[in-house]
């Protein structure tokens, strides 16, 4: 192993909720020294959402691993000022602000740049930057409806569904993580820091998007959890509403599983003899297969018999399924990381590990930080003395507590 | 505009079906010189996948826009040493074969690092590279099945729901050409390529698993389009099977809806007067919902006036609306590219675009190659005779003419 890829890159993260936050420990996984700008007295809303334990959000902690937390007042001129003199050392800057915050706050890329043209500055948000809808508000189910993927998915005569997960978010995250390695490199080449413009929507209609009706006269919409031309192809049900899904791309395939299911007669059967014929009798041949699927106490034990013939199929897991999963557990895909200090009656959560694997470094997730825990250190190292902290600090806190 | 990020670049793709080469192609869409190795006479998969026109598959077009295409046979030792030399030639190696595939040819990364350890090799699997499911096959939806997405998604009661697209594809084509990027700054660093290993199964699982019932107590499952805990949250349908996304986070903008649906009354209502009650009269809230929604020719009128008075929603879109919004279409999120040479009644197809934006460069969208078209340009530059590659074509060719 070499050294981590981000060691000795400063991130000055001022990023709130899920999809920014989680680009900043990403980054922070990989060695970059990540500066988390919080709000005085309340931090990131991401610090209450549940669950909570001990007055700790376990999400928080894992959004925001591995950094360190700075409380500023960027509507104060002391507080954006303290920001720009961070934005002078950073390397990259992540933002999630309603597009036009960051410039009524004087701490926009045009801003910026003049003062540090290497750099690179992220931005994401619902919408994009620019464009009629750059100012509404977005959060993850908002960028699923106008993406098309809920239209895209469920059954044809039902209702669009919602993805269960917030991919928007992820993706979003994955997305900036991915971009802001891009602009790095572009800036070994030639020296210059870059703006990136991260979209939860677009990132998400960029995966949905089919627009061939003008080609093809076919709008595209869902098709359930079976395949419009192939068949058997899609999910099936057995007991305990343990699901299954299965592919026969194949005749040889189909025969097999016709012996798998112990009804070789199947095979010769004139409704099921072709693909053709198997899509055109799609709802016999479903029922059949469910049939045949709860003479098993568990899916799980039919996914066996179907492996070993070589059909092509997977158990729909559910949590417990991913959790113990051997292969997942062996390959890394799952890792524990340390919940913050305060917590004190939960000290690790298993969660996803950053999921892709590189040679030459790996991740090390560590703690989150308390609010403010690292103020002195930070603003310290700016050529703030302590007094001036601590003023500065009492200052925001009174402001926030008269406010409310 | 400065120079597109990876100009000068050299990657050799040999990937099939979606994912593998989706992540060639964004990196040609970005200026780098692309080969892609296909198999004599066939070519990729994804040449033959529907719908085609003009004999070409419209779906190949876009996967393998921008690049230049290489039949070589691999089983015979001629186009396995045709590949190495390329490979001493590349910057980024690319490949999705079943695990253990590359490695049997004698082009694993161990090979090829000894050729050329500035090599960054990137493989795309369902299950990665090593564990004991690395050698099982793997599609899209075997993919989301284990990834515990289609668990999560969909109503409690139901059966899990497969989403529409084939997001395995889309997040491994997204995460290898992130990692890509990180992989060449780290390179710019310290001058030495490495392994990425990218699995679909684990860029899912990533978005989907929640893993805290060791904590909580509670297993994650689906709650369907609507939120547990919060109400009115969620998906609402009106006329035409048209729905919307409404989301009501406060007892003031709960006041405001009641107002928008001309039912004041509402807001007094003990049944609505709190999120809690809302929640515990979900149902009844809804109906009453959805029959304010179908007083609306469309949905979208409703939309309009939410919109107005502030309340967060999105009308959700279909492939239509997608097609045709203003906001799409002026930030460039969907594009034009140009079909292959060889079809001649469709020259164009809308697309999603790469789904982010770099202030210092855009990207270019450039036509799909014909199978081996430019064999005698690439393998030419290595040293290869016209005769010699004429030669080699043609056994190739005979050989799988022969086992037809």
């Amino acid at each position: 192993m070499g050294r981590p890829v981000y060691e000795g890159l400063k991130v000055l993260d001022v990023t709130n909720n899920y999809a920014g936050p989680m680009a900043g420990s990403m980054l922070a996984d990989y060695g970059a020294e990540v500066w988390h700008i919080e709000k005085p007295v309340l931090g990131d809303d991401n610090r209450f959402f549940p669950p909570m334990i001990d007055g700790i959000s376990i999400n928080y902690c894992t959004s925001n691993r591995g950094k360190k937390s700075v409380v500023l007042d960027l509507k104060d001129p002391r507080g954006a000022e303290a920001f720009k003199k961070l934005a002078a050392k950073a390397d990259v800057l992540l933002e999630s602000y309603r597009p036009g915050v960051m410039k009524k706050l004087g701490l926009s890329y045009e801003d910026l740049k003049e003062i540090n043209p290497r750099l690179i500055y992220c931005s994401i948000s619902a919408y994009g930057q620019t464009g009629p809808y750059a100012s509404r508000p977005g959060y993850d189910v908002i960028a699923q409806a106008v993406s098309g993927i809920m239209e895209m998915t469920g059954e044809p005569d039902g209702q669009p569904t919602k993805i269960g997960p917030a991919i928007g978010d992820w993706m979003g995250a994955l997305n900036a993580f991915g971009c802001i390695g891009t602009a790095l490199y572009y800036r070994s080449i030639c020296g210059r820091g870059q703006r990136i413009d991260i979209s939860l929507a677009r990132s998400l209609m960029w995966m949905a998007a089919k627009l061939d009706h003008g080609i093809t006269g076919e709008v595209g919409t869902r098709t359930g959890n079976h395949h419009s031309n192939l068949a058997p192809y899609g999910i099936f049900t057995g007991n305990n509403n343990e699901s299954v899904v299965i592919g026969v791309l194949s005749t040889n395939l189909w025969n097999k599983f016709c012996d798998v299911m112990g009804r070789p007669e199947l095979a010769e059967d004139e409704r099921f003899i072709s693909n053709d014929k198997r899509v055109a009798n799609k709802e016999i041949l479903i029922d059949l297969i469910q049939e045949w699927l709860r003479t098993f106490a568990h899916v799980s034990d039919a996914v066996d018999r179907l492996m070993d013939a070589g059909i092509p199929c997977a158990k729909i897991y559910n949590m417990i399924d991913v959790d113990e999963d051997p292969h997942f557990n062996q390959c890394g895909w799952i890792a524990n990381m340390p919940m913050a200090d305060g917590m004190t009656s939960v000290r690790t959560r298993r969660f996803p590990a950053d999921p892709f694997e590189f040679s030459e470094f790996s991740a090390e997730y560590r703690k989150a930080p308390a609010l403010g825990e690292n103020n002195h250190e930070v603003l310290g190292a700016l050529g703030y003395s302590k007094k001036e902290i601590d003023e500065m600090e009492a200052e925001w806190e009174a402001k926030i507590k008269h406010k409310k």
